[in-house]
């Protein structure tokens, strides 16, 4: 039994007549002989409605019952799906997590998938039905609602294609797919055909906001097929598989750039081990999130500086926990705004030398000051001014050869 | 144990604001070292829009999606009411129908509770905790979502009164009680301090919108008592109960008038046996619905004439069916809309003689004619033109001392 799991974002459900044309894209994936199961999240909207609901009934709304109330959004969704389905002649029918049930583990408002029943889907499945889950959601052991957290209703079309093995997972969502890098900010961007896990993972991670990482995560590990397109647009959109799959001539798949990133710097901090440490437990502590960390060698051997970057929104309690933390030694303290991170990400250049060069050539050319860099195997980043940024992904998009 | 259970209707629950007033209530019967078990309806005017999206999505949506769509509306007000009681530091959960379970059978949109089952509750009570129980709905035999059709909530309300032995069931609305007439009609109306379970089966029947009859009459078999009041004022409502527990010195408890009656008389029907039948049949084939009913005497013993009532949407269906219906003999058709049924309604009546007379001679006295006349045990209907209605109903109020 070849299976396809289709997934549908809040955006491609958003309204009845939106609903209607997803009822038309699951016929046509029915007529090309797969089986079709169908993951849906809430109609766009929806979810923050109920959000908003329990802050007003409390600042400290319970998490059990947080599930309870943003899981009926997919109930809605799902219903009406089905319902349109039933409408055109076609067998279908709604399926609610604890029907399944599908079994989820760890906290209440962000659980994780570990068990799916599949029996009574297969069933249906085998006599011609269209099955329309409720995604986002399961049950935990005492029978209670649970929601996923990161990855929401993309983890759960991931996790269902895993255990029903199907052949290809497909995302459709408002955008036609990945692009080189944001359209918003560069109008060159191109949609990419076909990315590497390893890739798409760098760029979620980075800001490409089509999918969570941990459901690419996820993908990666189970070995899924993911196609990222447009409820909207009948066009081809990205397929993210594994390198294997991939022939590619390009060095570099894709370019990210960060908006709201802060630079500190620690000027004389005695340089013996343990300094470091005792810097980013403190922030660690306090939920703030470190990115990049250059360490300078010192002149002297007794002295160092140090930088890291974080969060804007971070900067004010930064400030407090590195001024007021006695244990903390340095004789003075830099902050920066309006720095961002530029990152090239491409499977391409584990086997093509010279990148790191051209990057920072082309940087160079346009008189773009870098001030941080750091690197992993597929990717490189610089924090550069915010100022620069458009001139930056202009240039490297061109020079990588993204603009074709 | 002694354990109450609390409905709320929507428009008791209808914004985030009222929800805490409702918290506050619960807290209250908490306090009378009751064991609380609270039922909730959806939020007001959430069901009613998710029934125009399901309109909005086919003419004819499956009853089946239908109910898996409108009960997401009491999940959400349910997690609301148990996220508030949370907040306020009291052990409360919410209980989907599915996780007790709540059994029903029939067909769906319009199933009965025939089951529920009750140890984790009960278990949580004996912890000290207050259950929320979505009302409106539970699952069939087949694990799939059902909805109860007449009743809704407060059917669930007495269904859990009746399994749990509670010592009462409170229905919280946005009306003080019930009372001897609409009050939108008769400015003297006054609240009922107490009526049975008959008397109310009748009033609701005859248009008191409180509670529908089908919920009473649940009521009455289980001999559970109910108080009906309002969610916004704290102030006492009317009890619903047996008989012999009402001391009572009034005949009538309360009138009722319709407002969209309509009369039709045939003329020179043939009297022989099963003309009547030949006549009602079509009709009710129909879903047209025949509320009074007079056969006159004929003169010759050949012929006679009918008069029957129906709501007045229904005159122009009637018509065309009376006319185009060969079966049915007669020599002339007479219409009249703008007609309406008064009923005074009491079970003193019975132990009372002259009741009729005083209606008919107060109505006399105020020159309305009466045109058909209809009576059970411990009610008396008289159809008369709709522009008296105010005019009768302002005589028999006083009549009987309702005013009082």
């Amino acid at each position: 039994m070849k299976i396809v799991v289709l997934k549908f974002g809040g955006s491609s459900v958003g309204t009845t007549e939106k609903i209607k044309k997803v009822a038309n894209i699951i016929k046509e994936h029915r007529k090309k002989n797969y089986r079709v199961i169908v993951v849906s999240s809430a109609m766009s909207g929806v979810t923050n409605e109920l959000i908003s609901k329990s802050r007003e009934i409390s600042n400290n709304f319970s998490d059990e019952e947080y599930d309870v109330l943003v899981s009926s959004g997919e109930q809605v969704s799902c219903s009406l799906i089905a319902g349109r389905l039933i409408h055109n002649g076609i067998k279908s029918r709604s399926w609610l997590a604890w029907q399944m049930p599908i079994f989820t583990e760890g906290y209440h408002k962000n659980s994780r998938i570990v068990q799916i029943y599949k029996s009574n889907i297969l069933k249906f499945l085998k006599e011609g039905g269209i099955p329309i889950i409720t995604g986002f959601q399961g049950i935990n052991n005492k029978n209670r609602v649970t929601t996923i957290g990161r990855g929401g209703s993309d983890a759960s079309a991931i996790m269902l294609a895993k255990f029903f093995k199907a052949e290809r997972c497909i995302i459709y969502t408002d955008v036609e797919g990945v692009y080189t890098t944001d359209p918003n900010k560069l109008k060159k961007a191109k949609k990419i055909k076909v990315i590497s896990y390893e890739e798409m993972l760098e760029m979620a991670s980075l800001g490409a906001k089509v999918m969570q990482p941990v459901s690419i995560q996820d993908a990666r590990l189970n070995r899924i097929d993911i196609e990222v397109k447009s409820s909207f647009i009948n066009k081809k959109g990205t397929l993210i598989t594994k390198k294997s799959n991939i022939i590619n001539n390009k060095t570099i798949t894709g370019l990210t750039s960060t908006h709201n990133d802060s630079k500190v710097t620690l000027i004389g901090v005695k340089d013996k081990p343990g300094v470091a440490a005792s810097i980013f437990k403190p922030l660690s502590k306090n939920s703030i999130n470190v990115d990049m960390v250059v360490q300078n060698i010192s002149a002297n051997g007794k002295e160092t500086d140090l930088t890291f970057t974080i969060k804007s929104d971070d900067l004010n309690k930064t400030k407090k926990i590195l001024r007021s933390n006695k244990s903390i030694n340095f004789r003075k303290l830099l902050f920066k705004k309006d720095v961002s991170k530029i990152s090239i990400i491409g499977v391409g250049m584990i086997t093509t030398p010279g990148v790191t060069f051209k990057m920072f050539q082309a940087l160079a050319n346009k008189k773009i000051n870098i001030q941080v860099i750091s690197t992993s195997e597929i990717k490189i980043s610089v924090l550069i001014d915010k100022k620069d940024v458009k001139k930056a992904l202009t240039a490297l998009h061109k020079e990588f050869n993204l603009d074709k």
